[in-house]
């Protein structure tokens, strides 16, 4: 079996879009009731998630909604529930209608300044009453001025708490970038990847939370090409040992697009702390022309790669779950209509 | 021969940092002469980064004042220029003390929202007076909060102007951060090093500038572990391939303390476009337990990297440096005394 715990909705419907216009456009006047078909829904993802799906031999995606539309930067808290409850509804339609292929993970409804606990409603409602498994926590909701404490800051407590207590993941994943200097899927995202992770490095934070667990994607940002420096960096600062320190705690995608890298990441990262992600239909939607395949494809980078055993393999592919998200290892567990 | 092209004076005599602490605190009425004796340099260097050159076997290192402390985030643009002016005199002070040990690379005095064609004297002096062979520049003189228009901006363009005419080339060096959220040497330094890389993907920058060169330091940030993600977002946007677009004015640095690290870069970026570096004494100061020698030792790397061509090795080691920093080739033609 093989878990894809990196994908977005980035092919909703167009509805949805013109239904955030319009909020964003007169947040206060606006009451349109979001209008999407299920088939609507089915189409959307037919050719795209669902064929890849299949063309790639992957089994189940963890879907949330797409990471750059969070925009929890653009109007007030109130703005961000809203549209938070619209696109994790969306994602719940579409998990619903495809059970076998989606597990939803939600986006929360953060805004710049305003303490995290604001999004404990709205997580519990995603986790308890509509089956989630996961969810997207973005460290800077200001989108790319970063103005908000670290990760490992009290302010963030709150939730944590609940993560801990609803047995929830968060993916660290910010959303687009208003700052003119960060690219955001070539600068943004793979620079907050890194934050964080140093962020995690320089604390505590998991003698507090024992059983708070974060996935970096896109490979971990810089992390594991400097996995030297960042060893050293905690080394000099008389910190605990990398793995000891956080590798209980945090876990790297393989949403890295070339060969070479993935076999860096296998070599430096241990398999217990990788699961397996493309980020399809993301940031990156060209085929190679080094290989005549897909940049995105991850699958061929982790079969192919030199002398990884078979039981890494597994853990990569789908093992690693159950300790991540134990939501989902329920649910997989679960016997089939 | 082994040329270091990214070394910095770390290890300058207290009495510098003290003379900077009495500028900062009251900038109007500071006018002490900094009082620094040729031993001190002599003493400053002579346990650091001449015995390391001699431990390591290196040569040559091109140095500069430390980045952390350009700090051109703190006070205005007089400060900067005095600061910098300091800083400066004093790595051509050391330069002239051990001419066959380093080569002398200035700090800009930058100032946030200053147009940077305001370092221009500082940079003439420097290079026509003094014979320095390159400059760091700061894409961030904010500190860590991103304010400046990106390095393609015509904003910079005057400077650029400069650079080229006196062939001098630019690294790409962030200084402190005063953001919390970026540790500086574990994410602020790391996240500038891909952010000026993608801000160069996006733009025609070299168009305007054929002649212009960058070096990105540590290794690039995340840019080749990520090489197949910068492939495929500059195929996508439908600009030219990497190679043709970036690579005769980018350069990468090896500050990378793996031997994997290393490899990457090694196999993805063109021995063409790498630069010998560690930065000593620099971020990372310890003993790698998995290796027994230090972590920025990154000579090592490079003589154990399988299958690394001689000729590529000495590209990487000396020959690439008379591209890059043309007065540097200057000087090491020129005949001894």
């Amino acid at each position: 079996m093989i878990i894809d715990c990196h994908g977005h909705y980035t092919t909703a419907p167009q509805s949805l879009w013109d239904w955030r216009k319009g909020q964003v456009a007169d947040p206060k006047n606006f009451s349109k009731k979001l209008n999407i078909s299920d088939q609507e829904i089915r189409d959307s993802l037919e050719g795209a998630q669902l064929k890849i799906q299949r063309e790639r031999g992957t089994d189940l995606t963890f879907f949330s909604p797409r990471a750059g539309s969070m925009e929890h930067h653009v109007g007030d808290v109130k703005v961000s529930e809203a549209w938070s409850r619209e696109c994790n509804d969306l994602i719940h339609r579409a998990c619903t209608l495809h059970p076998a292929n989606f597990a939803a993970v939600c986006q929360l409804p953060q805004s710049p300044g305003v303490p995290p606990a604001n999004c404990i409603p709205e997580l519990e409602r995603c986790v308890n009453e509509l089956g989630f498994i996961g969810c997207n926590l973005n460290p800077d909701p200001s989108g790319g001025w970063w103005k908000e404490p670290p990760l490992t800051d009290r302010w963030w407590y709150p939730l944590y708490e609940k993560l801990v207590e609803l047995e929830v993941p968060a993916m660290v994943h910010v959303s687009s970038s208003c700052n003119p200097a960060f690219h955001f899927t070539g600068a943004h995202y793979i620079n907050a990847d890194t934050t964080a992770f140093m962020q995690f490095l320089t604390s505590d934070l998991f003698k507090d939370f024992p059983a708070l667990k974060f996935v970096i994607p896109h490979g971990g940002g810089a992390v594991p090409y400097h996995w030297g420096r960042y060893r050293g960096l905690a080394q000099d600062m008389k910190r605990p040992p990398l793995k000891e320190l956080l590798l209980n705690n945090v876990y790297f995608d393989t949403c890295v697009y070339h060969q070479p890298g993935i076999d860096l990441l296998l070599k430096v990262i241990p398999a217990d702390n990788i699961l397996f992600a493309a980020e399809v239909v993301g940031a990156v939607r060209g085929i190679d022309p080094e290989t005549g395949r897909y940049y995105d494809d991850t699958r061929q980078y982790i079969e192919n790669a030199p002398g990884l055993p078979d039981a890494d393999k597994k853990k990569i592919f789908s093992g690693n779950v159950g300790k991540v998200y134990p939501r989902a290892a329920r649910l997989l567990r679960r016997p089939g209509p």
